[in-house]
């Protein structure tokens, strides 16, 4: 199945047109689509490679939806087309084409039938993997207004899917990690914009990260220094990392919620925990705190935030480090845990709380994945989720704490499409699916 | 050790008074304490066997100590004496006494050490043995105001010391189950501040529970009876249980932050996991999101909730279960998932809320103490902490959860003392340490 996914970047479309007779049995338009709790995720693959024959069979309405898809990075009021996240001139299914990653939020769903609806998108008849929990929630409304063939696909077993498809048609490009190094000068700036001083992190426990362990471990709640951010006084460099490396491993899924999966292979994998603390739990939490709206000023708020004005910290209680269990002072002990104060509450600014509500969600998903590597012995654990688009401070916290409370044992891994795979996974399997295998799912 | 400390209410004090040459060289008064993140657990060892010769050596001010502990049940605005969990006439390293609970805030320490000094507790030396955070916290200011010996000792290491104890001397009062049975006749009444409708439970398992499961597993999102709380259908009959039987146990600490242990024996635990989703994050969150002030408060309001309009439900998503991995309609996908929708905020209660944040913490619990009990292979999970008092809400829904996330193979069990455990472990440790232990500390 691997090799009929190549990339190939530098080759005319002409070149790699196939003979007709190995052409897929599939007609176009070919997307995979993820109907997730927060938003859908659309994947579309533009073929480069038309025919005169398929040109003149795709007629007028699959013409429109192609040029409007293509020719647009935005879509109504909240479509979006990640320009950045485009495969180009890639190989599926023997045919090339450029890959385009969309999404809007579920809550749009209905809107975006009708609109498939007043676009005349009824008169067609195509076929449509769909995954995600909406791929079955919105089942009937599709059926009773487009006259597509909705082919419903098993979240987790479409994210695996997604996740090596992906890896193999964008090689080297996809996965990666960090490599955290110490600043050779020391940070003194007082902006306090990216502490990190929550359970993720607290102190360093490198060799490299010396010189920040100690202004930690000897600080007290009077020392200014107790809690800079060991982020600031660290070089993240994103590295490629070969994915063909990498099983076993833990994937966590932070969309809405949370899944934790244990990957053995492609055809081998279990949920193995999971959690209702995720991005909706940021978002929400948010939104109520800081009346903000949006995913990105929640994002935004909470880069600029510190919340050791809103936890309680070790040392808030032990007036110092909890050393017969290798506690650092600065680890949060119960996270929003000094709001009971009045006079504390008052003093947290919506940065703070924004702040404070992302460290208690990465503080929980990365204990969750942590236990489940240990458990499993898993020396990677692999974060995606719609939840890390934009978000590169969240990520840098997972890196540092995978890091940091494995010992160094364990490494964190990310990937460049975060929230597609269930999308990918979708347009895969479509693609390579016979109608006999359609008839037996 | 454990032939040390009997209970025995049917005595009359006269004939258990030990001969003068048995006493124990600890003097008057025994006290154990606990310096929490939130509050301060004190135990007071009353003795009704004081000979003459003691109480003439006991001296004015600890006789008024003595007399002002046991004569009220509140003290100043925020102490109070736990009556209800006082034990009678039992007998602690061979002397008679009677053993108080008292807690207040921690945030009144130094208020309580003024009012020590105020009353003259200053002319007095006595050894205090003194677990919990704070324990090290004060230790300078308590050295500086009073002439007390203070012992330091390790949380962890007195909770399971306290745990064992109190289950020998309160025998067979001390430690519970819950009986869940389905009742005979449903409830149809169309209250639903008792539903229970998340991750922690959804629709019942067991065979005796069928009624309700029926009714969930059919439902959408259109039937009213769809998130009917199976707490409202069951009875949930308190049982002693036989602590002796018990290893090995998983030990869930829930106070400011949760603490989860692994207990083989008295002498051999480690610490497994832990969170700092706690009780503090229960009323930081509630006082932020409700504008509450006291636990009470907040637990009042939690209980007339509805989380199911705050949270994002399976079927939010699914428009019904995900039945692959067996995850129910009515389970919470993602905590406050809803609340990114304005319109869904406008509709929450503040007792929605209140619910949604006592959900969010007791599914984050009950997960991680599965895990645990999974991994370590133990059928029992022991909740304590001070958290679970007044609570009875959250020890049902932490007993029918264990139940039917671990499809009835592990047992939920609490224990009458919840949170004093640090502290007896102080007063056991306290009265059966010899001088030259001491010296070893």
């Amino acid at each position: 199945m691997s090799q009929e996914f190549e990339s190939d970047s530098n080759v005319s479309n002409e070149s790699l047109r196939p003979p007709d007779k190995l052409k897929p049995k599939k007609d176009f338009p070919w997307f995979g689509i993820d109907v997730g709790g927060t938003l859908v995720k659309l994947v579309y693959f533009e073929p480069l490679d038309l025919s005169k024959e398929e040109e003149t069979k795709e007629g007028d309405i699959l013409r429109t939806i192609r040029h409007y898809l293509v020719g647009n990075t935005a879509y109504g009021d909240t479509g979006v087309r990640d320009v950045d996240l485009e495969i180009k001139s890639t190989r599926i299914g023997d045919r090339l084409g450029n890959l385009h990653f969309i999404r809007f939020p579920t809550n749009q769903m209905e809107n975006f039938i009708d609109l498939c609806v007043k676009r005349k998108f009824y008169q067609l008849c195509f076929q449509v993997y769909a995954t995600g929990g909406g791929a079955f929630k919105f089942e009937s409304v599709v059926s009773q207004n487009l006259n597509l063939n909705w082919v419903k696909c098993d979240e987790l077993d479409m994210l695996i899917q997604g996740v090596e498809f992906l890896n193999k048609i964008n090689n080297q490009n996809e996965c990666y990690h960090f490599n955290i190094e110490a600043k050779r000068v020391l940070d003194k700036s007082p902006t306090n914009s990216m502490h990190f001083d929550s359970v993720l992190s607290s102190s360093c426990n490198s060799e490299s990260l010396s010189t920040s362990v100690s202004s930690s471990a000897s600080g007290t709640s009077s020392d200014p220094d107790y809690t800079t951010c060991p982020l600031t006084k660290c070089n993240f460099t994103k590295q490629s990392h070969a994915f063909k490396n990498t099983y076993p491993y833990i994937l966590v899924n932070i969309g809405s919620g949370v899944s934790v999966l244990l990957v053995r292979s492609e055809n081998d994998y279990k949920r193995v925990s999971g959690s209702s603390i995720g991005g909706g739990t940021f978002l929400g939490l948010c939104c109520l705190l800081t009346g903000c709206n949006t995913y990105e000023e929640a994002i935004d708020l909470a880069t600029k935030g510190d919340s050791t004005k809103v936890d309680k910290l070790v040392r808030d209680i032990y007036g110092g480090d909890y050393s017969k269990f290798s506690l650092p002072g600065d680890i949060v002990a119960s996270s929003f845990g000094n709001m009971n104060i009045g006079e504390k509450r008052q003093e947290a600014t919506r940065e703070d709380l924004a702040r404070a509500t992302l460290q208690t969600i990465l503080n929980n998903v990365g204990l969750i994945a942590r236990d489940c590597a240990k458990n499993y012995k898993c020396e990677r654990v692999m974060f995606v989720g719609t939840f890390l688009r934009l978000n590169g401070l969240s990520k840098h916290l997972l890196a540092y704490a995978t890091n940091y409370w494995s010992k160094g044992t364990i490494k964190a891994l990310f990937l460049e499409h975060e929230g597609y795979f269930g999308a990918i996974g979708c347009l895969k399997n479509f693609v390579n699916r016979t109608e006999m295998d359609e008839q037996n799912l």
